[in-house]
């Protein structure tokens, strides 16, 4: 009896299998990064043609562009020749294609609608939108829907209705620690509209550079940036090609610590007489801004009113962070001054510079943000707080009554795993918190520090791991099944692409300048199972200034690489069942093989070329834990244990493989080690 | 006897073979491009230390921003961790690495002494040069000789004397039939430098947009370029960046032809009454401007005007090709004109527009440049005459006391092969000219008409076949191996990525998005093996419209394919040996069954992804006749020939193969045919 049900179970799986396989798409299937709210499948599909067009009832420049570049994104993917490159403005929308229905042309700002409704059936797709910032949502889920088989191209028949979870979806990009030129800026705002992010928080002064000129005081940038900054043309550029995507542009102009750049053309802003010179290495520095002086508030009211041409989003970011408070403690007059104005410590003193600032940013119409300090300054509840240090500062500020930001667990630049600032709930399931309270938790931004990144290296380190965070902050936080999240990641990394963004093309570019050669096969193997280093585990103030090469195998290597993500998987799938899946097993073991051969391929490369004699025992320890992986391997086929020496010394070479060489390390060695473990 | 000669000749060649390898480089093995004038190897090479730097005599900027590059690109390289990342000024330069010592700060036109030392040995690199123009070309040659072995990155040692034999290497720009951003022309820019091209020939309008924003007339860019153009201070930003790099921008303002985008928002300015939509297709066009309306010259004078404040060069290309001439055989009052004024045709017509034209020109210190027509305008000798249409037009415009410039043969678009551009020597070794009339063609420019190519695909249309070019403008004309070309230009074409080029990178990215995939080893395999058909042979006026996808497999394949190359000169190396040579006989059979696996494992994602529909026979075409090439490649081996049967069959795929799908072709055909030839 058993042997049959068996068999029939087996039976029933078989017929059940084609269905499976020719049925419609589930919802788990599209590639649709961030998850809508609401979504349903249709029968059917719409086949593109060349009379596809897109049709929009108001003649809304911004959303007729948006239009226009999804028109191009469709044909740049399907090759088809359509008759109209440009969308149509009809009061009475409609035609065969996409057909936008919006109510009303709005001002981008915090908390603007951004809500839609994208139906797709066999004759048409509707998208309706209070505005044009819901609408171009609508048309960036469309672009993530395009779909081929065989008859053509297609959109999958669904209906979305959709919104997001939190208002604020940020990502600040420093450009001090490193500069980058507008168009790297330009587009990385494509690719954060493309996962309906909202805020490009640009952090644009630090110790390392004043990176935007200033009319009123242009010793900023003329000696605080090298030669490195914005014009006032380009950044005008910049923040209105990111309004027409739908993204504010909050400006951070950070004090009155990491004001190195500021004092280097204005050494009396200072607290010390300076002169000051553009720093060049990593870490907290001693230039702080002298609150005490009044010439400090004029400077900075005519800074900041030069500076509310450029920027005209409400919020405004004044940084606020790490300053040491050496120069105050220092100086005589600043210490004098807390007495007679009986403010008892740097706290206090920061917090008096705070409500100066304050007051003037009220003038202007424009409300502060800050990085959370410990002690909160004394001002208007209007003041957002973004929360950095730790999870508790941000609940402990939104419970104060502040509107709070959270970036604790959003810091790209550390190179942590997607998984990891994907699992980063603002607001988890079990969270105590009021409605009153959650209500004042905005959102939260991703945050690209800038010490080890440049124009070529900066996009691999956003991408695609910031496409998970998007969708953190924008679906529901029961969207979080990691193998699903995965599989549409990997998807969207593909079409992030197609907006310019240089995370996946910029790595063989990069091995073949330090091959010098076109053949970087053997090297491409190496570095697709290597991660950089831990941020912080890098050896920041000594090895690290700001002019140092972002050539090497630390940069090109790729924060939570997918090509070691796969054999991971593969190793946890293969150990998760008792019977070996040959599949499983054929992959690990093609990936082990591969590595296992490749140091000795390797090896004359790195010989010629020194930039890679740092990684060379790095190499030679990925052949040889791949021997052993191998041997495990073997071993669990045939359902043995190995001999307890063979593991003892297996262990002693998986220990010294885990110590990281030229600042990066095996993103494969868990996995090693498991199988190790399973043959113990 | 004999047996014994061939005995010790085998022991000499022995003896001589690790003597070779291990004995100094030759000057051949040098990866520079253009190839110096005179060139001497010295002993010993200067090795790259954390302590290199450079030093110059003389503060000037664009010498020390130049100098700062060619550190970034250095250390970039090498990885090494300098001590200093900004060159020094010091009047009496000296320090541990390059030393420039330049003789006068002069300003940049058509002329400027380009003329350079460069001295590399053991302690010290020395340039030498009489402006930094001539010291930027020295840092050019010294990043190009950049190399490394185990011991550590280095410089060999040289003695490089160094001068243009050409005054004028240009790459003409269309950004007009597709628009280009700022970044495009930048990173060009930057690879022009490095291969030491001196002009950049920007056609900034056409009858497909006005891509020049004009204060004084501003429906010429709000409506002739559908949004796409340059704003001025864009246009200074990019003339200042290419004369920073030692290159001149010399703007084309088409007329009275290819005048489409000027009269959209100006009808008045046409020949006929209009209205004028921007044009989509490709061709030649009616919209041409009325020589005989006083008000154009108005026009045209205050609209150039404004232009100068942009271009400072002192040369000014006013187009003049292509006039059908239809609009003004059509006007009576223009008919009446010309009977009035005696102007018996319409060259004697566009003769008269000339004319009055110049006149404006000089007035503003401007100097005109044309395309060729029949007929000379009958102005000023200080005219320069582009040669398009053919070699004879360059010398007789030359003989008649004109200047010219030769693009005759440097036409890039039309995707033909490196080695035919390479041969084109505006004045070959058997010239009959007289000196003084070769004095007069001032060199040539290579020509990246736009029909096809958009910001994705340029670069690998201007590279790497356009640093050939360069190296023919400059070079002497008896630097002509082809073999030694192709190899340098494969490291050089290696080294322009570091410039931010696409050329090499674009292709994977491109397959990617078409085959929505990260797998894209067998779509790569097929499209090495394919180039895009030539330009005219495209079906330009049916197919294509401005705005068709430029994303299939006719953008993505290469002009000139490296992977081809390489297969069709080991195919050559092997068929013109008597003896089978084991290595080449490898190579080809290793190409071959990859080529012939290839199309099965293809066809699955062919099936998935209708863009590619359109090669589905091409590569089916690829491995057929791949299986032919291997069958041949046996029979040789063997030293056999075919059964007749077999030739003519094989003979019938392959003429069938040779016929373009998909406006590609196969780049090996030409090896399968000598293969098939050798066993006929």
């Amino acid at each position: 009896m058993k042997k049959l049900a068996y068999g029939l179970k087996s039976l029933i799986i078989l017929l059940l299998i084609p269905i499976t396989i020719f049925s419609q798409k589930e919802v788990k299937d599209l590639s649709l990064m961030p998850m809508p709210e609401n979504i349903q499948l249709n029968d059917g599909k719409f086949l593109l043609d060349k009379d596809f067009t897109i049709v929009i009832n108001k003649n809304e420049k911004k959303l007729f562009d948006a239009a226009y570049r999804s028109i191009k994104l469709i044909t740049d993917r399907s090759g088809l020749f359509l008759n109209n490159q440009f969308p149509f403005v009809q009061p009475d929308a409609k035609g065969k294609g996409v057909v936008i229905n919006i109510s009303e042309d709005v001002e981008l700002k915090l908390g603007v609608d951004e809500t839609y409704e994208l139906v797709v059936n066999e004759k048409q797709i509707k998208i309706d939108a209070p505005n044009s910032f819901g609408a171009m949502h609508a048309l960036s889920t469309l672009a993530q829907l395009l779909d081929s088989d065989e008859a053509g191209y297609y959109f999958p028949g669904v209906t979305i209705k959709d919104k997001p979870r939190f208002v604020w979806r940020g990502l600040m990009i420093d450009i001090s620690r490193h500069f980058e030129p507008i168009e790297v800026m330009k587009r990385n705002i494509d690719a954060m509209a493309a996962v309906k992010m909202n805020v490009l928080h640009w952090h644009l002064t630090d110790d390392h550079g004043f990176r935007i000129e200033s009319k009123s005081f242009p010793k900023l940038h003329e000696l605080g940036s090298d030669g490195f900054f914005y014009t006032h043309e380009q950044i005008k550029d910049v923040v209105n090609y990111a309004y027409e995507r739908g993204i504010r542009v909050v400006p951070e102009f950070d004090l009155p610590g990491h004001a190195t750049a500021w004092v280097v053309g204005y050494p009396e802003l200072a607290s010390a007489p300076g002169p000051y010179v553009i720093e060049r290495m990593w870490g907290i520095f001693n230039p702080t801004i002298d609150p005490t002086n009044e010439e400090v508030y004029k400077f900075l009211e005519t800074f900041f009113i030069e500076m509310t041409e450029l920027f005209p989003d409400k919020y405004w970011h004044l940084g606020g962070d790490e300053n040491n408070g050496k120069q105050w403690n220092a100086n005589p007059k600043i210490q004098e001054f807390m007495k007679a104005n009986n403010l008892k410590d740097n706290h206090a003193l920061q917090n008096y510079f705070n409500v100066r600032l304050d007051k003037i940013l009220s003038k202007l119409n424009k409300t502060m943000v800050g990085w959370y300090t410990d002690e909160m300054p004394d001002i208007s509840k209007d003041y957002i707080v973004q929360a950095w240090k730790g999870r508790t500062t941000l609940y402990e500020t939104a419970k104060k009554g502040y509107r709070s930001l959270i970036s604790h667990g959003f810091y790209i630049d550390l190179v942590q795993s997607t998984e990891y600032h994907y699992n980063n709930d603002p607001i988890p399931p079990d969270s105590i918190l009021t409605d009153e309270v959650k209500e004042r938790i905005l959102g939260g931004e991703a945050t690209m520090w800038a010490e080890f990144v440049g124009p070529e290296t900066i996009d691999s380190r956003i991408w695609p791991r910031t496409a998970a965070i998007a969708e953190r902050l924008w679906s529901s936080g029961s969207i979080n099944n990691l193998n699903n999240m995965f599989n549409r990641l990997d998807q969207v990394s593909l079409q992030l692409e197609n907006y310019g963004v240089t995370h996946i093309k910029n790595q063989d570019m990069m091995l073949r300048r330090i091959a010098n050669s076109y053949d970087i096969e053997t090297l491409k193997n190496f570095v697709n199972a290597v991660k950089p280093l831990y941020t912080y585990s890098r050896d920041r103030p000594h090895i690290a200034k700001s002019y140092y090469p972002m050539t090497r195998i630390v940069d090109i290597a790729l924060p939570d690489p997918r090509s070691a993500r796969l054999f991971n998987t593969s190793v946890d799938e293969l150990l998760s069942n008792e019977k070996i899946n040959s599949d499983c097993y054929e992959k690990v073991k093609s990936h082990l093989e591969t590595w296992k051969e490749n140091h000795k391929n390797l090896l004359p490369l790195i010989k010629a070329r020194p930039i890679l004699a740092e990684v060379e025992q790095l190499s030679e320890d990925l052949s040889k834990v791949s021997l052993i992986g191998l041997e495990a391997l073997e071993l669990i086929k045939e359902n043995k244990k190995a001999d307890a020496l063979w593991i003892t010394a297996s262990a002693e070479i998986l220990k010294t493989a885990a110590v990281p060489k030229g600042e990066a390390e095996l993103a494969i060695l868990s996995s090693i080690n498991k199988l190790l473990a399973k043959v113990n």
